[in-house]
C-alpha cells in the first residue's frame, strides 16, 4: 500500500528484507553502519566551526544534518519500535525536526546556524547512541514486524543519503561566501579533455510507461508506474558545456528579456544574475568555485549550478527545449546506473567521455526537465508524518533527473525524481537539450 | 504559423474573415464597436475617482485597463497597418504598455494608480481616436492583407474581453478594502434555491485529444491539439458550495497543516487566512462582499475566491482531488457553451440548477485544476512582441477552466486555459472535485 | 496650563479672544471662513482624480487632507461643545483620524489613497456641514466658555494651515512621479537674479532665552520659554544655492563617505541618491521639477528638497556646520515676519535679495538645524488626545525653522518648530550654514 | 588638538605617557598585555562553535571581536609606526575592518557569522603576532614619537575594552536564542536583598560645565568641556527595579499608546513587545535569562535590557521623566568611580545597596538619558580614519551614562558617553528617573 521499500531480487544497493534471516539481518546492520559512517566521513573534513555555517534559510549547517538524520531514526524507528528505548535528549525533537508538522513544533529553519549547542561532540554522542540502538533494533525485531521495519530502515537510509548530498551542496555554498575561498577537499586530478560534439539521439513516440515498478526501494513520489503518450522526441547526447554557455552569455543571454520566462527575467533583474552561481571574473579569464576551491573555468565541463530559468532560457536561445521528465525516463530506461557519482570522490562534473549514444545521463549533474513537480496519476501521499516526506512539496518546483557528482552511487535510480524551485542554483543542476 | 484566430463556419461569437466582403467587413466593424462599447459600459458605473484605484500590484485601475487595451490596438494594428495613422500621444506607449519587453520600457506596474493624468476624459478621447481609426482600418485594408489583420483584430478583441473581466476582478478587490463597502452595482434579484446533491459522473480512460482545433479564434496556449493518455476518472456534478466549505472550516481546515501543500500552509500562516477572500464575520452569521456590496453568505452558492491552495486542501479534506485540465476538457467536450456568464449581469456565481449530468462547467466560477500551466507538447510561442502574450508566463501558475460570472459570454471556450499563481484569490475561482 | 494660544495685543494673524464681544466673535468667524476657504482654493486647482493620489505612506491624498482637518473640528470642537450637533457620518471618524490613539482605531495610513468613496463631492458637503456648525458654535458659545473654545479654534485653524502646506508638499511629490510631469499651477514669472555673495553675520555668546512667550497662539512644543547658554556663533547671510550645491556634487559629494553621517551614507547607498529630490539630468543641463512643472535648474535659487543628511554633509564639505535651533532663534529674534511665503503664490524659493544682514530667514525654505526634536526643559505634553499633537513625535526627527514658500504667511513664527526625520526630502527643506 | 589620551597626574587606570622613561614604557607594556589578555579570558569560556555565533546584524561573533581589535592595532599602530612590520595576512583587512570607510572596503556586517575560516586557532596566532609586535613597538619607538603613539595605544586599549563589553552583550543575545538556554558562566552567588525605597536627590540649577577636562584619556565625543544652563532638577537615588517595572506592566504599560513616543509604540506593536528583553513567562512566575543561564526574576534587581522607548514610557507612567545627560553628569560629578562593574565578575546588575545619596550611578546598568547623541558645541571629528570612531554616528541614537556590570572597571568615566538607537535592547540598559 505504501510505496516505500521492499524487494524481491536484490540488485545491488538494497538488501532483501523479504527473506528474513540472521545473515540477512546482519547485512542490513552492515549497510546501516556503512551509510551512517559515510555521513561522518563527509563531515570529518570540516572543523566544528565550519559545521556551524548556515549561509541561507534553504541551507543547513553540517552538524544539523548529522543530528537531523539521527532524529529521523530515533523518531520514526526507535521510539515506536524498540521496547525500552530511552530518547537521547527530549529537547532534540524541537531542534532537529525539519518540517514534519505532525510531529510537533520545531526550531525555525533560518536559525539553525545559531545552535552552537549541542556541540558537535554532543551530536557525535547522539549519533552513537542512536546507531547502537538501531543495530539492536535491526537484530531483535520480531520476524512478523521485520518487513515493515525494513521498509522504514530503507527510508531512513535513503534519507541519510539525501542529506549527504545536501551536506556537500550546503557547505559549498557557505564556503563560497567566505572571501578566503576555502576548499572542502584537495583538488582531485581530473581528466582534461575536450567535450565531444553534441549529437542528437531520437526516440519514438507512442504509449509509454514511467514510474517505479518492483519491490526495490523507491520514494513514494516515483510511483505509481503509469502509462502516458509521448510524441517522438530527441535528446542531446551530452550535457551543455561551459563553453557553449559562454556563447549564450556572449550573445546577451542575460540581457535579452525575450529569452526568458517572465518570472525568470524578474529574477535575473532582481538578483543581478550575469552568469551561473559560483562563476566569477578573473583578470584574464573566468574562474569557478568548486569544493576543491577556486580554479579556472574549463569550457569542456558541463555548465553547473544553473537555475531552471537559466536552463530554460539557454534551451530557447539554442533553438531547442528541455526534456519532459517522461521523455528523460523513457530515454534513460536502458541506461546503466553508473556515472560520475559521489563514490568517485570528485564532487564536480567532468567533460563527457565521448562514447556513442546518451552520455552523462547518470551522475555529473542533475538535469532540469520541463516538468513541474506534481504527483503521478493516482498518487496519494501516505498517511501520517511520513506522508509529509514528498507529497506536500508538489507545487512551485521543477523536476530534475539523473543524479550528480555529489549523489551517493547506490542512491540514484532511473525513476528518481529530484525537485527544486525554478530559481534555485545551489543544487548541482545542469542542462540537457531536447527537441521534437 | 500563428495559432491565432480565423475560422471556417462561423458559430456565434466570431465572424468569418476568410470570405472577405463588404458586408463581412461591416460585421467586423460592428463586432469591434460592440466589444469596445462593453468596456465603456462596465466603467461607466464608476466615478473617475473609483477608476483611479489600484489596490495591489497585481491589479490595475479601471482607467488603466481602458487605456491599455486601446494602446494594444494602436501599437499592434494601427501603427504598423494603417497608412498615415497619427499616434494619439507618443507618451502613452510608456504609460500603457503592460509587459511587452519587445515594445520598450514602461511605467512600473505598482505605480499605475499614480496616473491621475491623463484624466479619464483624455482616455475617453484616446479611445475615440483609436476606435475611429480601427473602423477605418477594418474598412480599408486591402483584401490581400485582410486575413492577417482580421486575426490581429480578433486577438485585440479577445484581449479587450479579458480586460473586461479584469476590470470587474480588480474593482471588486479595491472596493472591498474601503471600510464603507461600496457596491459596484445594485443587488440583482437572484435565484434562491438549495444546492442539488453532489453526484459523480464517470469518464472512461484511454487515449484522448485535447487542445484547440479548427479555424475559429483561440489563444496560442490552447494549441496544438495533441494526444494524451488518461486513466478513467470521475467529476463532481457541480461546484463545491459555501455550505460544504463551511464544514471544512468547522473541521479545522485552516488549522490542520496535514491538509495543505507546504507552500499553501506557509501562505495560510503568513497571511492569516481563515476563510475565502471576501468573507467576513458578522454578529450572527457570515457575510460576503460582492460586486453588489456586502450581504449574508448563501450556503447554496458555490464557494468563490479561493486560491489553488485552498481548493487543493479542500479536495484532500473531502477525500478527493482536483481534476487535471485534460480531464476537465475531455469531460466538457460535449457541453454547451452556456452558463452564468457576464451577459447575465449577475457578476456572482449562482447555486447549481440541479439538472442531470455535469452542471456549472461553463460560467459561475473558474475551476482550479491540478495542472501547472505549461506549454502543450510542441507549443512554441510566436516570434515578436505578440509572442509574449502567453508563453512567458508558463511557470509557477496553475490552470483554471470554464469561465466565471464575470467572463464575457462570447469569450469562453472549452479549450480556454486561464492561469493564476496558486496563492491568488481575487480571480473568481472555485472548486470542482474529481476522483479516480 | 495648556501652552496653547491666545493673546493680549493682537498683532496681525490672530485675533484677541480675551476681550469677548460680538464684533470680536464675528472677526473669528471671518478668520475661520477665510482659512477654511484657503484649503478649498488650494484643492480647486486639482481634479478629483488628482486629489486621490497617495504617492507614499508619508503623504496623503488632497481629499483626505480636506476631510481630516474637517474631522478635527468635528471631533475636538463640535461634538463636545455644540449642543445638539449631529455628526455628519459616523463612519468618517475611522476614515479621517490621522494618528490620535485616544480617539480610537483608524484606517491604515498607507491605504488613504484607496478611498475613492466618500467622493470629493461628499467631502465638500462634509466641509460645508462642519463649517456651518463651526460658525454657529463661534457665534453662540457662552461667554464663560469662550476663552477655552477660542484656544481650540486657534489650534484647529493652525492645524488647517499645516495641512495646507502638506497638500502642496504631497501633491508635488505625487505629480513628480507621473511621467507626464504635470504642473499644479502655471509658471509664475519670478525674479531672475544672481545670488548675492555669502556673508557671515556674528552673534555674541552668553545666556539667552528661546521659546514662545506671551498670549498669542503657539504650539505646545514652542514652550516653555527657557534660558540656555550659547557660545558666540555666526550665521550665513543667505541660504545655500543650487550653484553652490552643484559644486558639492561635482566634488564627489555623493560619493565620499567621509562627508556623511553613518546613517546618511547608508541612505545615500541604499536609495542611490545623486542629487536633491526633484532634480533630473537633461541633455545639456540639470532640470528641476516644481509645482509649476519641470524647468531648467537656476543656480541662483536656494537648493531645496534636501534631507538633513544632505544638509549636514554639505556643511561639512563647506568646512562649516548647521546652526542649532537655539542659534537660529536667537539670530532671528529681531527679524521681520516677512518673506517668500505662500501668500506670494510662487510656491518655490527665490534667489536671495541681496540686502544687508540676514536674508531669507522667514520663507523660501525651512532650514535644517543640527538640533534633534525633543521637548524643551519642563515641557510636558497636554493630557488627552490633543496631547498627541506634538509630544509623541519627539524622537528620531530633526528641527527645521523659518517657514517655506508653501507656508501660510500668518502661520509662521520665530519660535515655530517644524520637524522631519533626517532622511525626509519631500518637505521644502534647505540649508543655512553656521560656524563658531 | 585631538581629544585623545594623555595625562599629567596619573589617577588609576591610565599611565603617564608624558614623562617618558624605560620603566614607564614597561608599565605601558604590562597594561597592554593585561587588557589584551582580558579579552582572551572572556572568550575562553566559549567553544569555537560558540564563538561563531552572530545572532543579528548588530552583533558580532566573539572571534570576530578578537580579530577586529587586533586589526585595529595592526592597522593604526603597527603598519604606520613599526619599521619592517609584516602584516599577518593581507586578506584580514577586508575581513576585520568594522566600519572605517577611509581604510577601504570590508566584509558585509551581517555576514560576519559566515567566517568559519580563519579558524579560532588562526585568530589566536594573529593576536600573538600583533601582541608581540606591539610590545616591541612600545619598547622601541623613539622618544620624540612616544607621546603621539601612547595616545594611539590608549585609544586601542579603550577600543579593546569596548569590545570586551560587546563580547558579553553579543554572546548573551546569541545564547538566549538557543532553546537549550546555555549559560556563559556558572551562577555567581549574589546578594539577595530588598531594594531600598526610592528617594529623590535635588540639584541646583545654574550655569554648569560638562565634558572631559585634563590630560587623561577620553574619547573625542566627551570633549570639549563646555558651559550650559540647567534649571534645578532632582534624580532618583537608585535605578528602577524589576518589581517597579512589573507594576508598569500590570498597569497596561505595553498596551497603552498614550504612554509611548509614536516610534516607540510602533515598535511595541511591530515587535510584539510585552516585557523587557530576556524576560519570559514561567508557569508560576517570570523568568529572566542571564549570562549564568535562566533563573527566577528578582524584583529587587534593577530592570535591565529595556530600550530607550521603554525607559521613556516607564518614566511617563511614573509621572517623572528621564534625566538629560548634562543633569546626569552634573549630579555624578562628585561620585566615586566604583560600582558593580565587570571586575566583580557578576555580569549582572544587583539590588541597590541602600546607602544615602545617589546609588548605582557607576556600574550595574547603563542609564538611558533623554539626550539625543550629538556633538558637543564646537566638537569636530578628527581627520582621517580615526575620525570615524565616534562622530559619524551622531544621529538617531540616544546617550546612556554610567557603565554596567559588563563594563571594564578602568574603562568608565563620569564624562563617558555611550549611545544606542532608541529601540536597542541588547545593551545592558536601565532606568533612572529624574524630575524638575
Amino acid at each position: 500500500m505504501t510505496s516505500l521499500a521492499r524487494e524481491g531480487t536484490d540488485t545491488g544497493s538494497t538488501v532483501s528484507a523479504a527473506a528474513d534471516s540472521a545473515s540477512g539481518r546482519q547485512i542490513w546492520q552492515e549497510r546501516f553502519a556503512a551509510i551512517r559512517d559515510a555521513s561522518h566521513a563527509l563531515a570529518a573534513r570540516l572543523s566544528p566551526e565550519d559545521q556551524m555555517l548556515q549561509s541561507m534559510a534553504d541551507a543547513s549547517p553540517t552538524k544539523w544534518h548529522l543530528a537531523h538524520t539521527t532524529w529521523f531514526f530515533e523518531t520514526f524507528l526507535l521510539a515506536p519500535h524498540l521496547p525500552g528505548y530511552r530518547v537521547f535528549d527530549e529537547r532534540f525533537g524541537y531542534l532537529f525536526n525539519s518540517y514534519y508538522e505532525a510531529v510537533g513544533p520545531r526550531h525555525p529553519r533560518p536559525s539553525r546556524g545559531m545552535l552552537s549547542r549541542p556541540s558537535l561532540a554532543e551530536i557525535a554522542a547522539y549519533r552513537a547512541h542512536v546507531d547502537g540502538a538501531m543495530i539492536a533494533l535491526i537484530g531483535t525485531v520480531p520476524a512478523g514486524a521485520w518487513l515493515e521495519l525494513a521498509s522504514l530502515v530503507d527510508l531512513g537510509l535513503n534519507h541519510e543519503q539525501q542529506h549527504q548530498e545536501l551536506i556537500l551542496m550546503d557547505i559549498k555554498h557557505a564556503l563560497s561566501l567566505n572571501p578566503l575561498q576555502p576548499a572542502y577537499l584537495l583538488p582531485v586530478p581530473a581528466e582534461r579533455r575536450a567535450a565531444p560534439p553534441l549529437a542528437w539521439i531520437e526516440f519514438p513516440g507512442g504509449l509509454h510507461e514511467i514510474g517505479h515498478v518492483g519491490e526495490a526501494f523507491c520514494f513514494d513520489n516515483e510511483a505509481p508506474r503509469h502509462r502516458l503518450w509521448l510524441e517522438k522526441f530527441r535528446l542531446a547526447s551530452r550535457l551543455v558545456t561551459n563553453g557553449e554557455y559562454l556563447a549564450f552569455i556572449a550573445d546577451g543571454g542575460y540581457r535579452r528579456a525575450e529569452l526568458w520566462l517572465s518570472d525568470g527575467w524578474a529574477t535575473v533583474c532582481r538578483e543581478g544574475w550575469q552568469a551561473p552561481l559560483y562563476w566569477s571574473d578573473g583578470v584574464d579569464e573566468r574562474a569557478i568555485f568548486t569544493l576543491s576551491g577556486a580554479r579556472r573555468l574549463d569550457p569542456a565541463e558541463p555548465v553547473s549550478h544553473v537555475s531552471h530559468y537559466e536552463a530554460e532560457a539557454y534551451a530557447r536561445w539554442a533553438g531547442n527545449r528541455l526534456p519532459s521528465e517522461a521523455e528523460w525516463e523513457v530515454a534513460a530506461a536502458g541506461a546503466a546506473l553508473s556515472g560520475n557519482l559521489a563514490d568517485r570522490g570528485l564532487y564536480h562534473p567532468q567533460p563527457a567521455p565521448g562514447a556513442p549514444g546518451l552520455q552523462q545521463m547518470i551522475g555529473d549533474l542533475w538535469e532540469w526537465t520541463s516538468s513541474p513537480y506534481i504527483g503521478y496519476p493516482r498518487y496519494r501521499a501516505p498517511k501520517g508524518a511520513i506522508g509529509e516526506y514528498n507529497g506536500k512539496f508538489m507545487s512551485n518546483q521543477m523536476v530534475l533527473r539523473g543524479g550528480a557528482a555529489v549523489t551517493p552511487a547506490d542512491h540514484i535510480r532511473i525513476t528518481y525524481r529530484n525537485f527544486f524551485p525554478p530559481a534555485a542554483r545551489w543544487a548541482f543542476g545542469g542542462i540537457r537539450l531536447a527537441d521534437d
